[in-house]
């Protein structure tokens, strides 16, 4: 199962709006016949690719899924059915399906006679599926802060100036962050002040993420290098924005609530675009904003051995002021990024 | 000469003014005959335990030293003649010294007709004394200072509540860092808000570490825990404060830079006083006139796993206004405390 989950892996940034999933067979005595990932959204499922790499193989033997075998007949039929049809007689998953429209595979699959066993290695199959499991189970998009700041927190000095608080190492790996997701964020501020490129460079084979700008006022500049063919992009802005400034790009308008654009109308508007996971690299103000909406679920943070001691910090106001209503959560990983630290830490209390 | 470097961590707190040392005999067979370590400043040096505890074994032997054997008669007589007595063969050690007053020893032991080498291992001997080396150096107790923070660089909320943003595990491994230190520094602010104690609980046969409140108004209350004797407190305060409701409370006057205790005096005062090592466990203001001064030598933060948005920084100012200027440090380690980060880094560009 730990293979299985990490040719999952492998389909990450790709595969939205449907999960990653991996699958190994092996042939009755219990050797590796076959393996296959889910590669992209329209293509074979995991089950299948491992199923055509077994060939005759598979007949008796036992299929490892990381995620419960799909029911419906979508874009490419159920694969429950193709595991029937080619003979196996074990079927072990690691975490269920709680898609309404998908689920009952494990049932169909018994009903056959199969043997059916869910929960191998569950929590890291979950893991690994999150960004799909939260936007099932929350109706919008998992979402991720990244941010880069001092040990003192700092995104920028008392001038704001902040190029480059971290390193090289940690700026190529927040393009490993970006190929991972299906949508970038950021907000006017960060636009106007970096003009950021937000697509992902130096990782072959890629499907580049849809790149969105919380731009109210409508304020980005044709130029912008965000608007340029090397990825999509998505220009938020208000119903009545002026846009004529910027023909040809996709706008997405939205209702203010207190003049600004609601959180949670993006989440859902994204979510209906097959957008399951966004990576939100907007700057303080932004980022404030989400963690008031209760809209984050982990965060990222590259922290560089360096102090400041004065100059904006990295998350903005967000609704909380006083210490029983922090935020909490739970550092699931800590590593060196070259000469920084990168921090992963996910919700304590989970939403649902 | 790494049980030695382990040995010589023992006596950290409760040597100074002199350095932490160990020592390892072999005997002629390269068996290990002895160990030591100095353990108080005025008792033996580590040489002299560990050739006690090899007795005649160590005719014809090798000492494994972590500095250089000292060549001065001061409270214990030179540990080099103590070897040339002993019968000691070969001498090898870890940093040479760069005490004016003890250096030589190497070439005391040459004259003698010993083969001595140094430098082994000499980086970790080298890490495990920096205190007492740098204050050799800089003629100034090595500070460190230590912080407690979210991950976003707040020390408290919006409205100032705090207690307690990092976890019980992380509130003890701080008794091991004042342990290891030979005084403890904050400011009236901290004094007075939190009211702290600053004494090392918990930690057996400890020597407490000197208490200082930088105060200089004295504003002190005679009620406050820092002034319990629990440990020895000294609290520094302007050179006219009005000092007359703290009788018998040992006072540090110094004279005032715009208005301000100068971090040097203090420091110079302290290691005058034998203070090899400061905790800087104040505030935000006064880690930022210490970071201002250049009196900063390593930090210690320790990161909760909390997001604010907004209230206090760890870090005041510091002089710091653009990001060429900024503070830039090597992380050497990052561990799990609990729930917490805690990660330590010195200074990237070294003094001396
Ligand atoms: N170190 C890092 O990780 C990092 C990352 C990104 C940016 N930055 C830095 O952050 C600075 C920019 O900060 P910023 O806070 O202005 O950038 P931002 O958060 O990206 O942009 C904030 C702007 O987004 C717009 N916006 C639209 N909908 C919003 C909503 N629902 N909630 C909040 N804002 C919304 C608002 O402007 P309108 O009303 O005009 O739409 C708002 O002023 C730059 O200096 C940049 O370099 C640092
Ligand atoms: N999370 C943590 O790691 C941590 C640690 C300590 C404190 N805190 C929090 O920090 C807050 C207190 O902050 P703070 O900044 O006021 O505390 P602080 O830095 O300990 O105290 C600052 C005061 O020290 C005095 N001082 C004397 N000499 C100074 C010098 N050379 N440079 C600067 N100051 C000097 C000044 O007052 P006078 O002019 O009156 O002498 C100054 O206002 C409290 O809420 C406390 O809980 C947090």
């Amino acid at each position: 199962m730990r293979r299985a989950i990490a040719l999952a892996a492998r389909g990450l940034g790709s595969t939205s709006p449907n999960p990653v999933v991996g699958s190994v067979i092996l042939d009755a005595s219990g050797d590796i016949v076959g393996e296959g990932f889910h590669q992209r959204a329209g293509g074979p499922h995991a089950e299948v690719h491992a199923l055509r790499a077994a060939g005759d193989r598979a007949r008796g033997g036992t299929a490892l899924v990381t995620l419960e075998p799909c029911n419906h007949t979508g874009r490419t039929g159920p694969c429950a059915q193709a595991l029937i049809d080619a003979g196996i007689a074990r079927v072990v998953y690691a975490v269920g399906d709680p898609n309404p429209s998908a689920t009952g595979g494990a049932e169909t699959l018994r009903r056959a006679g199969i043997d059916v066993e869910g929960g191998l290695l569950a929590d890291e199959a979950e893991a690994g599926n999150i960004a799909w499991l939260t936007s099932v189970r929350l109706g919008r998009p998992h979402v991720t802060w990244k941010y880069a700041a001092t040990l003192d927190g700092r995104i920028a000095a008392a001038d704001g100036t902040s190029r480059w608080i971290t390193s090289a190492e940690s700026r190529a790996d927040v393009h490993r962050l970006r190929a991972e997701c299906d949508a970038v964020v950021v907000g006017s501020g960060t636009a106007r002040t970096d003009d950021p490129h937000l697509a992902v460079r130096g990782i072959d084979g890629v499907v580049q993420p849809l790149r969105v700008v919380l731009d109210t006022h409508a304020t980005t500049l044709p130029t912008a290098r965000v608007l340029d063919d090397a990825a999509p992009t998505l220009v938020v802005v208000a119903e009545d924005a002026d846009a004529r400034h910027l023909p040809g790009v996709e706008l997405l308008r939205l209702p203010l609530h207190d003049g600004r654009i609601g959180v949670h109308d993006l989440l859902t508007n994204l979510h209906l675009r097959g957008v399951r996971s966004v990576l939100l690299e907007g700057g303080p103000t932004l980022a404030g904003a989400f963690v008031a909406a209760g809209a984050v679920d982990r965060i990222v943070g590259y922290l560089a051995p360096v102090l400041l001691g004065a100059g904006p910090g990295a998350l903005g106001a967000a609704g909380i002021t006083t210490i029983t209503d922090a935020l909490r959560l739970d550092v699931t990983e800590s590593v060196r990024i070259g000469p920084d630290l990168r921090i992963t830490a996910t919700l304590a209390t989970k939403e649902h």
